[in-house]
């Protein structure tokens, strides 16, 4: 290593790789999935499923849910109206992150508020942002409860719960609406990965 | 698609693709390679060397700096000492999500104390966090000045500047201990290349 004092007038060249070389060394596009519905109507197993197949391709990708935000990124944040503002919008800008990354990112939140999502939407390129409606319909959800919440929310443990003490604004200009009340998981992730490759994000 | 309802009852399997599985697709191990020296001292040049390197040998990379950082994720911090610290805290988490998608994170923050930077180490894995001291004296950092901070910051302009009204805290353990003030830039990153290879973060 060269000690010369005369280096420290060098000036370094900043090399950058740029998201268009990451996306061309992955053999994909970034992009975000976003999935959006009610709790129960299966975003995070649908997101995962989505994953697997696009993982079986040799797709670069992400699962952001509750299990790694809530504990970690958002931990510091509450459920006020404020903070799950916030929280939305801290994943969003995530997920951009991940994006320039090349990676495929695919989150699976409520994210009940419009506003919220086309926040997201509108701070990455149009085509990058895909919202996935999981459309299945409340009595559905309330009949799966898999942790009991909606138990919880109508004996009123649990205030201001989606669908039940606060409102869930469907979106009107979904990229996909899918039937995760009646659908089969398969057929589910089938749709969205046939989306996927149309719009060119994954080649095969 | 089924529309019966009978299908509401099936059970979604939960798919989930693991760390280690993006990683053996990556062929590499994800890791943090957290930057930290003066305003100056070449973090971020010397980040995107390091990328510039890895990349053409096909590793999956991002560098989280200032400006993907305080414009987006963090922009709603300021300079306060209990924003300083959250504003490490959530690279922090962000790089762990890199590293659980299989990617290696170079992140280049002054990071001036050693509290916030152990955080950081503690999230992850030990092996994962490579804590690289870009070790320019201050005397060089303010002659090379790129950015006009020092002059501001000796002027009283910039309150709290690392370094002239703030401390910076040398890393006592760091991975890599680099004479940014002196040596090349070449020679640099591939100390921290050669690192990589020898700890088997990446393969060649």
């Amino acid at each position: 290593m060269s000690k010369s004092s005369k280096s420290t007038n060098v000036v370094w060249h900043e090399s950058t790789i740029t998201r268009a070389e990451r996306e061309a060394m992955h053999k994909h596009k970034g992009a975000i999935i976003w999935f959006t519905g009610l709790s129960g109507s299966g975003k995070s197993t649908l997101s995962h499923a989505v994953e697997d197949i696009l993982h079986k391709k040799g797709c670069s990708t992400i699962v952001l849910d509750g299990d790694n935000i809530r504990h970690g990124l958002n931990g510091d944040l509450g459920f006020s109206d404020d903070d799950r503002v916030e929280n939305i919008r801290r994943i969003g800008e995530v997920a951009k992150l991940f994006v320039e990354a090349g990676v495929i990112v695919l989150t699976a939140f409520i994210s009940p508020f419009r506003t919220d999502r086309d926040r997201v939407r509108g701070l990455v390129t149009p085509g990058d942002f895909i919202e996935v409606f999981c459309d299945a319909s409340l009595d559905i959800c309330e009949q799966r409860d898999p942790k009991g919440m909606y138990k919880k929310a109508r004996a009123g443990v649990i205030k201001e719960f989606t669908g039940i003490s606060s409102p869930y604004e469907a979106p009107e200009h979904a990229e996909l609406v899918i039937d995760t009340g009646a659908a089969d998981l398969a057929t589910c992730a089938k749709l969205v990965d046939s989306y996927l490759k149309q719009h060119h994000i994954v080649h095969r």
